[in-house]
């Protein structure tokens, strides 16, 4: 094994991920859990990060970069952020030092848009951005980031220009488990209906402020004329991504088409309903984005 | 005090109303609970009636009429439904007799539009459409309908022709309780704020597709600006107004201008959100349309 050089931790909301990297950017070890942001602020953020540290057997000198939610104000120690305009070369400057520990910890920025009439934040999403564009990327990009809060993001050399938040993964998991169309999709388990996904895609984009309406069709449905759970969930998946496309492909679209950074379900859905709209969505592996972006800071911070 | 001449009950989802009513139809006595379809089911529909009418000391013989959700499939005993293009007087005509009981109880049909592209259905409208309407009003009405699940609904001459369910309300519901802006209106108790909610009202109206973004900003917009719980809730409350009248906005609008059958504070929301997108509704009151409605049916069942 070679000498490890620093450990990368993306910490979100709900969810904790770990890398134990070497000097060349490869990955030694790694660690998931669920002790995103909301649980640590429980359990104590230092020693979540120890437990993972120990299980891992990383050495006391070793220094941990890590970006996400644990740097909000509810989180373990602010990390600020950069305003927009924002260069992505911005945040590898701003990180915040967690102090009265003995180990180099520093956790990277978020972006705000202080726009009074469309203010947005982001934090993690910046750092996915950065390993997925680089610091200097020439020319215009319109980034669709998909998740619990989906991010939209316009980026012009290198720069976050603007950007808004859809937040269609949460609103997804509110409807199917909150309200009456719980009964709709109860019993889905994994199984797939791309027709109806792709049916309600179309549906919700098309007239996105039937929205509400769309949603309450899959339970009329199912009552009128029968139908499954599947065809029920993935009409209420389709219908909410397909609102959200309405608004993130409503400006001027770069030449080069969407940058869709995502992973699993959520990248596979996302770059169907792109298909479904006909608009050329580039793929970029979310997880790979996020190490990457750690790795450029890290060595930013660290090596020079 | 005059002679009892029957039970009008208006049984919800998740509420329970019972009028004792006259032959002048005067209403006697009053009982409200929360024992609507959900709890009746645990508790058994027979057995929640009968513990209000003993409350009001009914006479055995009196006759019960019901309207709601207690002639769901799920509910006491199936109503069925009349289909779109749907008479009001067909309602009258299609109560569904309570079986195995001395009384003489009957459920109300609701409408179900068995259209494949817009399936729908209705329980417990019908009967305020009936009592605000009249069994055959000449002309045209578009009738907004607010609630956990809005109906908006065109009626001509005294026919119901289609009509459309928007979930704002359960959808207000889930995203204050069960999402990240639970704590952007934690503690907005019920203090109001009519600026941010007509603010809203207008964004929501003019920028549908944005729905999910629009809902994200309030707590964007506390991060980085401030602003109280109320303003949170009322921006939340007024988006999904805002976007559902879009929806319902969207057609031709009948000379007369909208019907607005709605009660308390939702009826006083739905009235501003109207006004400032500068849309006539003439308001009826949802309670009293209930009642009517139940009313005229007992009359046409059980005195003709």
């Amino acid at each position: 094994m070679t000498e490890p050089a620093y450990v990368a931790v993306d910490w979100g909301t709900s969810s904790f991920r770990l890398w134990l990297i070497d000097r060349a950017g490869q990955i030694l070890a790694e660690r998931r859990s669920g002790e995103g942001m909301l649980a640590a602020a429980k359990a104590g953020f230092a020693a979540v990060l120890q437990s993972h540290l120990a299980a891992i057997e990383a050495p006391d000198h070793l220094p941990v970069l890590v970006c996400g939610m644990a740097g909000a104000r509810t989180g373990w120690v602010e990390a600020g952020y950069v305003d927009t305009p924002a260069p992505l070369a911005a945040i590898l400057k701003q990180a915040a030092r967690v102090p009265g520990v003995a180990r180099d910890i520093r956790i990277l920025p978020g972006i705000a848009q202080r726009d009074a009439h469309a203010p947005d934040v982001m934090r993690g999403e910046e750092t996915q951005l950065l390993g997925a564009l680089g610091l200097d990327a020439p020319g215009n990009a319109l980034v669709c980031m998909p998740g619990t809060h989906s991010k939209w993001v316009r980026v012009s050399n290198g720069t976050v220009t603007d950007f808004s938040t859809f937040m269609t993964g949460e609103l997804f998991g509110a409807v199917s488990r909150e309200t009456i169309l719980s009964l709709a999709v109860a019993g889905a388990d994994d199984a797939e209906d791309a027709a109806s996904f792709k049916a309600a895609v179309l549906a919700g984009f098309e007239a996105p402020a039937l929205a509400a309406n769309l949603l309450f069709r899959a339970r009329s449905r199912q009552l009128l004329f029968g139908g499954t759970p599947a065809a029920a969930r993935e009409t209420l998946s389709g219908t909410l991504i397909g609102v959200e496309l309405a608004a993130g492909l409503s400006g001027a679209l770069p030449q080069a088409g969407i940058t869709l950074i995502a992973s699993g379900r959520l990248g596979m859905l996302y770059r169907l309903a792109f298909e479904t709209l006909s608009v050329a969505a580039a793929p970029i592996d979310a997880d790979e984005a996020v190490r990457n972006g750690l790795s450029m800071a890290a060595a930013a911070i660290w090596t020079n």
